[in-house]
């Protein structure tokens, strides 16, 4: 039985999300998920206050009786949260997975500086919602109860990160960011006009100097903007990679979409089915 | 005479907003402006491509014949050349105020920490479009010409710095950011929502630790969102600048508008009329 523990460090989830999600989670036999209320809360543009949203993410980490920490939601508000969490976990905690993307990325990134349970890059509950969501929710269940098929299709042996292009904007230089020397990065972006992709790479290139490498995943639902950019998503990242002289790797498959891959932080290329047990690199 | 160069570090400048401005510097018979014609190229996002745009601002910064250089408008795009701009100014550009702000930060911020010519925040060109544009396109001839009646209210004597809160988000950690230390640093941003506003907080606050404190401009036009987001602009600088031990100062008068005020960067206050001729603390 492996035993999900559910909180929502950002956005409330709506509980018809959730409704859709356990009934998903009844083709999982050795599922069970847990919901913790603070999901469902609502405190301006949070999911409750910053207290109660720390609360709730120790209340999942900390509990020996939990097998695996899945965030509901992204949003916005993680990272106000991390820091103070990531102190904050104790034994339990350790060798458990984290799944989430987006907003969540500030937590996966403090996880992983600080050693603590094995960040994952992948589905949340809340892309339940999502056109073909079924099978993002599927991917997460059957990852974090030790299936292998959901892992991004580029990992290559290498330790890799995967965080939103924003987030990962966001984390550079502060006291959350891990170090990414030697890792391949892949990043994706939604909702940004190319203009400002440009601007983010300008910013994570001149922090990621020393990595293995760069891969782009999905920039998708660019706005329309009064003039083209004059440039692709794929021309803006070899650009800045090239200034920066970072390898450009090639794309990756994760986006804000349903066929968002899993990442684990830090993984090395396992076997299909050992990627649940995978030590960290 | 004061001969004022323009150019378009990022978007391009309408002919009509030129031809306002030509109008307006009449009433100022020591002011002489020279449009360069980089101003009005188009390529993709940019008026003209990175190598146009270079080339124009040099042509500008580097002309003995030239007494200070303007920018028309910020856009996006000044960043992808300012390294390289700076690089390459001489000595005819020592001494000559940079006067913009917006996108055109990026530009400040490389001047100042080269210590190549004064960096100045203030008015653009572009901002006669602005409703009340005339005043503030006044302001900026008036500074350029030696007159010190725009300068922002709350220069206190410490050296300052005044930038877009997204500009200066990007800018942290990289090699086009000056130390700040000790000095004031005010921030203004527009058509941000609040919850991006607090993100970019949490970044500039951890690169910002040291400074003397921080000022708030205006933070305008922030878009609708489907929740409120639960504090103010204000209460967010407050709480961001708490958390990072940086003194809280109040308010400064800049933002995206007809009043926006002129702040040398490095400047110590000096008596009015003499600002044009101040020393970089």
């Amino acid at each position: 039985m492996t035993r999900i523990a559910i909180c929502a460090p950002g956005k409330p989830l709506e509980r018809e999300h959730a409704d859709a999600v356990l009934a998903i989670a009844d083709e999982f036999e050795a599922v069970e998920l847990r919901f913790h209320e603070q999901c469902f809360a609502r405190h301006g543009h949070f999911a409750g206050d910053d207290e109660a949203r720390l609360a709730a993410l120790l209340d999942c980490a900390n509990d020996p009786a939990v097998d695996a920490v899945w965030f509901a939601h992204g949003g916005y508000g993680s990272n106000r949260i991390a820091a103070e969490a990531v102190s904050q976990m104790g034994a339990a905690a350790q060798g458990k997975p984290f799944l989430g993307y987006s907003d969540t990325g500030y937590l996966l990134a403090a996880l992983y500086r600080a050693g603590v349970g094995r960040p994952v890059h992948g589905p949340m509950v809340a892309d339940v919602r999502r056109e073909g969501g079924g099978a993002a929710v599927r991917r997460a269940l059957d990852w974090l109860s030790g299936g292998g098929e959901g892992l991004e299709g580029a990992l290559d042996g290498r330790p890799t990160a995967a965080l939103n292009l924003m987030t990962l904007a966001m984390l550079c230089g502060t006291d959350l960011m891990p170090d990414l020397a030697g890792h391949v990065v892949m990043v994706e972006e939604v909702s940004e006009h190319l203009y400002a992709v440009d601007r983010l790479f300008f910013h994570i290139s001149q922090h990621l100097r020393g990595i293995a490498g760069l891969r782009l995943g999905r920039i998708s639902e660019v706005p329309e903007n009064d003039r083209p950019f004059g440039a692709s998503a794929e021309e803006i990242a070899q650009y800045w990679c090239a200034t920066a002289d970072i390898p450009y790797l090639g794309l990756a498959d994760i986006g804000h979409d349903a066929d968002n891959k899993i990442v684990p932080f830090g993984l090395k290329i396992v076997p299909f089915g050992l990627a649940g047990r995978a030590a960290r690199s």
